[in-house]
């Protein structure tokens, strides 16, 4: 390491102390390596800050020596947001040592939390004052506040509680500058001026480092019920998505969708899944309603039942235990790691209006088939947002890797192409990171892209806040 | 008029032919007169474009002969938001012309609408589709959509439904350069980038002019339940609160303050109010409930009993019909009105954490008496959101051009410090206008101004856009 190099560690040790600073490059490794594994960096050194002065301390000092900087959560993040480039120029600030939960206030319904919190500790939290932090998605037991934040994370109950963006009513922010930006109000109602927490959240860490927050809480759904039914086709699941919202006064948490070949993947690689039908159909949906009483289980078995004679659904198996319940939602969530050992699977998130989610399967695999006819589609998810994640699986005598080589990326400029025209998003809910700068350049309209560069360029003048992720590096 | 104004009025001509300009002085004045009558401006000319390229145009015109403008929706706002200034030299654009629905979607739940519709108009449309929009305030059947979307409205329903912030999918803007950004995106998932549309939202046309927007609908409650309680003092109604949202499932629509004060002035001033309690008590709460069916007025009902056996509440009167619930509501709506008839009041728009309001009214009364004894505090609304009218009416033999010139702002400013110290807004609902910047300018911490600055500078760098309001003019 150069001199500079070791003057500036020495720099960083004064600030954060020995226990704050991560030198040892096995030791370094776990921060360098994406979640799923397609991005590998290196770094300057990694730095673990213990509170938001340390944080505002470490930009200036990367400020002053103009050292780029990659904030670090949970590391579960699909497009490579918090993973170094391959300079080992860049310096990673881990926020994991920051993860008190400060607050949880069950009068006003609000929890205020470090932004290195486990997603899963802050729905404990919630849940030990009897009140519910809703986000919930399948690395909640690793993910990180912070990089909830700035992903805007979803996940399995958007449909009725929103995305984290949603739930959130005050933020902390790390400028660029190094300046800290106090938005922590717990208010409901504040027209001071811009919102600029908005700003923040989704920005992956592009425009300042989020350090703390505060969330909304509501109260724990006294009953639930769950059914995995069968659906004539995605044009019915849609019709039945929009009678189900209608008839139980919009208490519909979630409306997964899994498709016959997502289905078969799940039961074949993963042990103990098992199918409560009586066979596997080409369309099913996981619905879950939930309210205040237990009286919900006997309005999804009237809604059932009104939508089987309306033709929207030809089978159902509804849980009557929790065990059944965490039996069904094993089928849905098991579904990436069922791709995973099934040889991988070439990915796509996309959304589109939820209306026009089935016309927009139809002409996708249209699209797809006039290309390979060969290739597999495994489009699962959140279909109650309008949003799958369209994953490709490859013919069972091909492979994944004769996939991203040969005609991978041309079914997915196919596929993107066709959800612009549906007036989609080519980004729905992982993100952008370092894997889709480019996408989201030709997708995003001129006026757009250009406001989005603008504000870059006013927060960070210098370019130091994770450079080269969402915005295509000048 | 000189020659240059004569010529700009030509190019304006051109671009939305006579029927869209009114040039004379009288047709004009009902756009250069706020609300409330605190802001009386003149205007270059009002102009009322048909489409958004009209708007862009005006736009284009404007910026090439450095005319400033001012966006004009229903002119119901409380802080001069939409009235010029005194220059003469400022064009007024008007957006009512720009009032088509153009789209409800009852399979995704949304509805597409210019900005110059009425909320009246966009909550019938909803209605007519067996859908509800939910945003009401006192102003629906005049106030439009581009407005309520410029000031973030916030109104009667925002425990459940949230500010209309939370209703937005898709927004376009026509930028203060005269380029048109189109965010008509109807997705519940899009993490693309930067969010921009929440930029514009409750930015009051500074930053651009919003021409047309994508909603989200929800399902019509089929049940509704309504009560007038009398508290014994705010905590307890804040106690009541957090039950009400455990118990109902979160069914609670509507929890609105009414003091004695209040309700006094409404009995006295306003024709055919009538009290359905046995008396009148220091603190009503208006509490309404809605769900799925009309279980929900056992619902309400149930919560009432334990409530009382809680000591929570010490009488209330159920609505047992649509009238007498019309009749609860006219108590709470028809406040600003009866304080108008009573001699007006000083008003403040201010937010505190619901949690906390019982502890800052105390504050504020004892703050306030120590100003003056004899003026009396009506402090009521949306107690639900921690947001309360804070409106002191002049002591009987007092009057209100006493206050204003007297010790009015000797008491805002004490009220609005601690507004500050209870991590409060001073700007909650209403907005900022040109009534308001110097307040937010004094409440807004350093380096949120110091951004929201620098996106005005980026968006309008030559201050063109609706000048002078929400930020001091350099």
């Amino acid at each position: 390491m150069k001199r500079e190099g070791r003057e500036f560690l020495n720099i960083l040790k004064a600030i954060v102390g020995s226990a704050g600073i991560v030198e040892d490059e096995a030791m370094q490794s776990r921060y360098l390596e994406d979640e799923l594994r397609q991005f590998h960096g290196r770094a300057l050194a990694v730095v673990r800050p213990a509170n938001t002065g340390e944080v505002a301390a470490i930009v200036k000092a990367c400020v002053a020596s103009g050292i780029p900087m990659v904030p670090h959560g949970g590391n579960t993040g699909y497009c490579g947001g918090a993973t170094p480039d391959a300079s080992g120029r860049q310096l990673l600030i881990s926020l994991e040592r920051m993860n008190r939960i400060h607050a949880v206030d069950p009068l006003g319904f609000t929890l205020t939390a470090d932004a290195g919190c486990l997603l899963a500790s802050v729905q404990a939290a919630a849940a030990a004052a009897g009140l519910l932090f809703p986000l919930s998605l399948g690395s909640e037991g690793s993910c990180q506040l912070g990089g909830n934040l700035s992903t805007n994370a979803g996940g399995l109950a958007v449909l009725r509680y929103g995305n984290i963006r949603d739930l959130v009513l005050g933020l902390e922010v790390v400028l660029p500058s190094g300046e800290v930006w106090d938005g922590m109000r717990a208010l409901r109602k504040d027209n001071a001026g811009y919102d600029l927490k908005h700003l923040f959240i989704g920005a992956e860490g592009t425009l300042g480092i989020i350090t703390r927050v505060v969330l909304k809480l509501f109260p724990q759904p006294g009953g639930r019920a769950t059914a995995l039914v069968a659906v004539p086709d995605v044009a019915a699941a849609a019709r039945l998505l929009a009678r189900a919202r209608l008839q139980t006064g919009d208490a519909v948490t979630s409306f997964e969708y899994i498709p016959r070949l997502a289905l078969a993947l799940v039961l074949e690689h993963i042990e103990g899944a098992r199918l409560p039908l009586d066979q596997a159909y080409d369309h099913q949906v996981l619905v879950e309603l939930s309210a205040a009483d237990q009286g919900v289980e006997t309005v999804l078995e009237q809604l059932l039942e009104q939508a089987l004679q309306a033709g929207e659904i030809i089978d159902a198996a509804m849980a009557s235990s929790g065990e059944q319940r965490d039996g069904l939602w094993r089928l849905r969530e098991s579904v990436p790691e069922a791709q995973r050992r099934a040889g991988g699977s070439y990915k796509h998130d996309v959304s589109v209006p939820t209306a026009k989610v089935a016309d927009f399967m139809l002409a996708a695999e249209r699209a797809i088939a006039a290309i390979d006819p060969t290739v597999r589609i495994c489009a699962y998810g959140h279909l109650g947002d309008g949003n799958l994640h369209f994953n490709l699986q490859p013919s069972p005598g091909g492979s994944l890797a004769r996939l991203n080589s040969g005609q991978g990326p041309e079914i997915s400029r196919a596929l993107h192409d066709l959800v612009d025209s549906f007036g989609g998003s080519v980004c729905a809910e992982h993100g952008v990171g370092q894997l889709k700068p480019q996408l989201l350049a030709s997708y995003t309209n001129p006026a757009g892209l250009s406001l989005m560069r603008g504000i870059k360029q006013l927060l960070d003048p210098a370019g130091l806040m994770n450079p080269g992720k969402v915005l295509v590096q000048d």
